[in-house]
């Protein structure tokens, strides 16, 4: 066969496995956003389909063939990292078998309908057999994927290519360390023990809640034409194609809820929007982790969303909207507020990656067999204790809060911390390339910002690495010190502790 | 091969086709109502991906033989049925080359757009060339598919199967005459030539609009459960699943446009929820023709939705929202305003088949070879003057108007008529089997007239042909007197002319 031939074989592979992707795609978000309730049955029907057909593609002998044959020939530079890294996929996963593909997801599919049965009547014991079925078939996965070290590596390894147990553990440490003592700092100022929320706890109308979610969705770049915003009852973002960049929202009391969601989906849609459009159906069409892909979610929402210079520039919005008396100084503490909740989703800026250390230390342990899945309560609630200071009442608010594990998701959690620090880098390199930049941030004016964003990591789409495009981009790999100086900087000031 | 592995095989085939076109029917649903214009190229990928899947699987040898196989084994009924319906479709879609497809999929798709420009600039000479291709391609399908009787009746049976030219001629001949004479009556009198649009031309605001035509739906039977309604430039139904049938509308000035179309669709809709739930993976899972799927949209829409006890429920909710001070009987006579005008989709009941049989003349023309493309335009306006005595000032409002030609859809009008004579057919046979009928719709209660429906028509999805099931319901075949008879009572009467 010619090479000619084989590049177009898998060229149109790969565009029939993205299209069928986006279509099934599309059967998720109508699902979470317009579907009829009764209308389930043969939604599932419809996505178990979509999904055999595009497990089929992917392992067609065709596709590997042509691959296998392209591999030892000499193309250009996009196609060699195009071909090495479909046969770096494929034959990881045709490490496992059909019949294993098979019991895990339906292993998990029952143990998540357990799980929510547990949480509703906060009983772990119901999900119990089910975690333990589930930690087994983990564990035999990561033994036949078999990447070296740690075995845990062989789960991380789907999340964050190239990744480790062995780099993610000392910067978790530091990371862990820094970050109880700067709570303990922020707890011990008088500032802090004085503050009374306030504001956040008033009456917030829906319709100013999404007039000033929508408002900041365009700003950040969101635009009609290739983008739209709808409620579900988790939020989320999802690309269903070629200028087709969707997220949804949700409104909670506290209307930080809705307008902080809006940020961080946007700043995962204008990621996946910024991604070239002659990746579009190749296998380069992605993000290369989902740690880098969190990093701009956090970008928006954490870094720029929660900082003085955009709340300069909104806060005199939310003010009128919701004719909000206090002032600026109050508003900026209370949307900045450090407290040790029992829920990841709702937890701080400082917090937030000590709930995931936790979930890291206790999904590592389960899958190297250091731990039992009954003993996972205990461990979780002494863990609550020592690094929070708190502990939950029952299991629903403890170790059966997240939905990840009752999937089959483990080695995905440490993403959400990568991204955390990742945000924190870029923000930094940024600041350097572009020293206005916070006085832009104050203009609501983000059009540099985006720019820089898109021509530094979302060009790229999946050629490189994550880590490797942050080397890239800020001088260095993953490092959490950054992440920890800015939050000393930032919080230290707030509560007057320099 | 065993029986049962073939029915297997079958079986197979047919629900992953039907899961397919539903996912396709939610890609067409969403580039209707929600998708971000930008997507469009995007989505019409996706749209062509899925079509070609369906066509793999339905032109299947796998599919065929075991179909062919089964063809001569002793099954029960219903197998029998579906095996028979099965080997017909495959074998007469089998007569077009997939060559053949490709080219008409391909001009259909450049015709299309020429229309829209053609239209756009009012000149039919933009369109003409393609028009003439479309209409060879039309041809030469014919002669491929080579049913018995008039070239056109191979293309007829797609949209009508069992229909013929020789069975339509002489029904929309009498049709023809009868419409044109009850026209020529009401025009002669007094109260006709007296009748002022005055409530129609008022103001009628969109919510209100909106609220009222979802009650009429949810009275229909469209409860939020297992459908929804949006809005689309036009109103349209579609089937995506089992209890998922969705409608759309729009919003015109005249309220009845948003009211009409709702019931309209939510006649098709109810049609497709009534079919059972057994035939939902299977060839049987259908309506057996547009004709009888058109008799139940019109049904509601004019049947009831015109009706004097409809309006008696009605009415008052309309008085109340919009603040008309005029009687009933100025209401329920604009309602029923009967008026020649130039476009088929805004025309009155007694109008709206002389457009279908006017566009049905010159198509079978067409088709046959008596007249050419090029005088289309002129024969167009001699027809408008003969049957309504008015004539389009351009093309744009003439013979441009419709989409469907532009699409190669040639054989499709006549259901529109023949779903209007049904609609009237079935009204009669609900009347001697609900004598009180009419006393419930006053009542807005239409529970017995909906299980009727279900009973005597839907649920026998495509198991008999349309025509069967007429004659089954109503005693006899498509019978154009019993629409005659039901205007003439109607009309005559509304104008003292009795």
């Amino acid at each position: 066969m010619k090479t000619k031939e084989d590049l177009e074989i898998i060229a149109r592979y790969q565009k029939e496995i993205r299209l069928l992707s986006q279509t099934s795609g599309l059967l998720q978000w109508d699902q979470r956003t317009y579907m009829p309730k009764k209308a389930i049955k043969s939604r599932a029907e419809q996505t178990a389909l979509l999904s055999s057909l595009i497990h089929e593609k992917f392992t067609s002998d065709e596709f590997f063939n042509a691959i296998s044959r392209l591999k030892n020939k000499n193309l250009d530079e996009e196609s060699t990292l195009i071909v090495r890294k479909l046969y770096k996929e494929i034959s990881k996963s045709k490490k496992l078998p059909k019949e294993f593909i098979e019991e895990l997801s339906k292993t998990s599919s029952i143990a998540n309908k357990a799980w929510e049965e547990a949480r509703e009547r906060k009983d772990f014991s119901i999900f119990l057999p089910h975690l333990k079925k589930l930690i087994d078939l983990k564990r035999k996965q990561a033994k036949l994927i078999e990447l070296p070290g740690h075995i845990y590596n062989s789960l991380l390894d789907d999340f964050e290519e190239g990744m480790t147990v062995e780099k993610l553990t000392p910067v978790f440490q530091e990371l862990k360390t820094n970050l109880i003592s700067i709570i303990k700092k922020i707890k011990s100022s008088r500032d802090y023990n004085e503050l009374k929320i306030k504001i956040l706890g008033g009456k917030f109308p829906k319709e100013l809640q999404m007039e000033l979610a929508k408002d900041v969705a365009k700003a950040i770049g969101l635009e009609e034409d290739y983008s739209r915003i709808d409620f579900s009852e988790h939020p989320f973002s999802i690309k269903l194609g070629t200028n087709d960049g969707r997220i949804t929202t949700n409104i909670r009391t506290d209307p930080l809820f809705c307008f902080g969601a809006t940020m961080h989906e946007s700043g995962h849609t204008l990621y996946e929007l910024g991604i070239p459009e002659e990746y579009e159906y190749n296998i380069m069409g992605d993000a290369p982790s989902y740690g880098l892909h969190e990093s701009q979610s956090r970008f928006w929402e954490n870094m720029i969303g929660l900082s003085k210079p955009f709340w300069k520039y909104y806060f005199p919005k939310f003010k009128e909207r919701f004719k909000i008396k206090e002032k600026f100084n109050e508003w900026y503490k209370e949307v900045n507020f450090v407290t040790p909740g029992l829920i990841r989703i709702e937890a701080d800026e400082i917090h937030y990656c000590l709930h995931i250390i936790l979930r890291f230390e206790l999904e590592k342990a389960l899958i190297e067999g250091s731990i039992q899945a009954e003993s996972l309560p205990k461990l979780w609630n002494e863990k609550m204790k020592e690094f929070f200071g708190v502990e939950p009442k029952n299991d629903k608010d403890g170790v059966m809060q997240d939905i990840h594990w009752s999937e089959g998701c483990f080695g995905y959690f440490p993403s959400y911390a990568i991204g955390t620090i990742y945000a924190a880098q870029i923000y930094e390199a940024l600041k350097k390339d572009i020293p206005d930049m916070e006085k832009d941030i104050e203009k609501g004016d983000y059009k540099k910002i985006k720019s820089w964003l898109k021509q530094k990591i979302h060009k790229h789409g999946a050629k490189f690495l994550a880590e490797d495009i942050i080397k890239e981009v800020c001088g260095e790999g993953l490092n959490p010190k950054v992440f920890i100086d800015y939050l000393n900087k930032k919080y230290l000031e707030m509560y007057n502790l320099k």
